[in-house]
């Protein structure tokens, strides 16, 4: 079975806001042995509305509408619906009173135009919204001759994530043939999206029955993999297959294979070997403490650490000495390897991180050229330091510092 | 006029990636005075996308198609606009040389599917590609009577960007009736969206020649205002007079009436007033620091600070006295003080920046619940608290408390 996705609201035709509902949903389907075909992104106008609508119910089993759900006049995906569905609405007396109730309840009146959310599709079932006043709606049943689902959703994100859960997987679930689906997560760093492409391409496609997706982010790729089969244990175990094949083939490259993150990955590593962390940041500004303390419970194994955006800073908070810059520079492998030694001693921690480098676009020289960074990783055994040369916007030089970093750590208590 | 844009790829039709290219052309469309009514995304199947091709072609002036341009079997955009139109593709030599000697110039061996990106359809303009092997093609005429104008790109963000740039907007302008028109984006902060918009919708619904947009972002809202005129003039005038009756209203919860980033306002405000600035940060982690230091410049007036998780930190890069941390707690205004006195005594800066507070989900107490954080400024003239208290999730507590940390500077230096 197929799926169209119709996103409904003006402000998504802006450049200044997007449809995002549709990742969470794909995935929800997907994991149903959905696909989905076609998204659509229409603005508040009855017109194209149910332009859209008729033609997401030609060419789709299961078309979900998003949005447009609400009190104002601006609202008209129920009108839309019905009309490309050749269906009348009709006001639910049932829907009306737990809109009396729900603003009694908060001690509002209730405005004439709040009624509309009671206008149900004939045929329709209600499904409850436990986070706002605009009810989802459920219709099943033939169009043009052919089977056929369609969804009214709310809007806002955790409205319609929680109606969706609740209300539609296992509707959906019941109407679908039954299937099993398995799903991992790699995440690979180290290497470039064409290299690592050409290494793991002969391996996943001999795995016909996975579907394989490659993406390349910042500083890491990540390899979506996804199974089906008559039985769970029959589309994990393929799933499982690829992943071992490509993990033998990547070796350590490869960081995660749940989908977890560079901090969370670090994060475990490092508990696990009860060890402890502090960073000396220059040219990434407090970017790398950010992403390990973006990881709930981070304090049990990482301090702190010092911004050291000021050379005078980098004598003060990290212990450097002010001859040592003098003579190899603010960004230089000495440097790097002082700030990490200076932390990790400032702080008494298992290990210190220590990154500086010229993040641009300014400030770049011949010899230092915007893009060089540093990165040192200081322990009891000694201080190993790293030079890369990224190339980008400052962004994402910062981004990739901050990911090789973390990597070294990673790559120390493998 | 209107357009519809295309966006083509089946990775877009994945949970993984989404369309942005869009937001970038509806901001480029719009200051050409040319609205968006739909956006679609269709996979690389050749039926659905000829489908798509000539929905758009029924249904908007102007489609613009996104990707689908490389060598590959699966690159179908040309075949299908083609296919739509009912014109025939032919294979252009001055583009075929153009592809042979690109791929000689890098040493590479031009594979036989490559010809492929040289296929132009009939009439149509090719529009070289700067930085990639698929050029964009340019079509314009009649479409079942009516003229429309058709403009494939690839899909690369930064190949799609320039090609637009070069090719794209002066084309477009020789087409579209000359219109004037005037943006302004203001941005405000401490006030929530509702409260707001019920201040400044009376006075924007005044200007019904001014669109305005309203969206709520972490810790900001966001107004956009365009207005359309018979000269530059008079559209600047409209916007500049709205934006002069909303700040009148709101005072300075406006932070930015350009579009600029908190830390971009506070950058130029530190920089005008010679000041320097120096963070303790908790519970947020660094992000404060990567906020400004995402700014290009910043040592002009950041030097950094300390990220103080663990107590003994606080003590030993803050100065924040073990004794008061045991009296009132981490997570106390008294010690948001201490840091903010501490860190700017030891960095020997105009203004010290402390935070401390419960990001969550975990380590919250009755008492000190999850979303609790004192933000602390201190200065030659004293040291301000603010306590404020979050909802969400750590993400979006730790992104508010920075925006209240950043905002605190910016409101002293006003």
């Amino acid at each position: 079975m197929n799926a169209e996705i119709i996103a409904i609201g003006s402000e998504m035709l802006t450049p200044f806001r997007q449809d995002t509902n549709s990742l969470y949903l794909t995935e929800k389907l997907n994991l149903l042995g959905v696909e989905v075909i076609f998204k659509t992104i229409v603005g508040d106008s009855l017109a194209h509305l149910t332009q859209a609508a008729s033609l997401a119910l030609s060419r789709a089993d299961i078309a979900i509408f998003m949005g447009g759900l609400g009190p104002t006049e601006d609202d008209l995906t129920r009108e839309a619906v019905a009309e490309a569905l050749g269906l009348e609405l009709r006001r639910d007396p049932e829907v009306v009173a737990w809109l009396e109730q729900r603003f009694a309840a908060r001690g509002w009146k209730m405005a004439a135009n709040n009624l509309k959310q009671a206008d149900v599709i004939t045929g329709g079932v209600v499904l409850p919204n436990a986070n706002g006043s605009a009810p989802g709606q459920w219709i099943s049943g033939k169009y043009e001759g052919r089977e056929k689902i369609v969804i009214l959703l709310p809007g806002p994100p955790h409205e319609l994530k929680a109606l969706f859960e609740e209300h539609c997987v296992e509707r959906l679930r019941a109407k679908i043939p039954l299937q099993f689906i398995a799903t991992r997560e790699l995440k690979i760093t180290g290497i470039g999206e064409s290299h690592c492409d050409a290494r793991v391409a002969p391996i996943y496609k001999r795995f016909t029955d996975v579907q394989t997706t490659i993406l390349a982010g910042a500083g890491e790729i990540q390899l979506h993999l996804r199974s089906r089969a008559g039985s769970l244990d029959t589309a994990q175990k393929r799933v499982d297959e690829l992943v071992e094949k490509i993990e033998e083939e990547l070796g350590d490259l490869v960081f995660s294979d749940n989908g977890d993150s560079m901090e969370q990955i670090v994060g475990y590593y490092l508990q696990m070997r009860n060890a402890t962390l502090a960073v000396a940041e220059s040219c990434t500004g407090g970017l790398i403490g950010q992403r390990i303390t973006s990881v709930s419970g981070s304090s049990r194994y990482f301090v702190g650490g010092a911004i050291v955006y000021s050379d005078q800073l980098k004598t003060a908070l990290a212990g450097v000495s002010a001859e040592l810059i003098k003579k190899h520079g603010a960004v230089s492998g000495e440097t790097a390897a002082a700030l990490a030694e200076g932390i990790r001693k400032r702080c008494a921690t298992t290990f210190g991180l220590g990154v500086t480098g010229v993040a641009g676009p300014t400030g770049g020289t011949a010899e230092k050229p915007v893009g060089l960074v540093f990165h040192a990783l200081a322990s009891e055994t000694g201080t190993e330091v790293v030079e890369r040369r990224f190339a980008g916007d400052r962004k994402r030089i910062r981004w990739f510092a901050s990911q090789q970093a973390l990597d070294m750590v990673r790559r120390r208590l493998l």
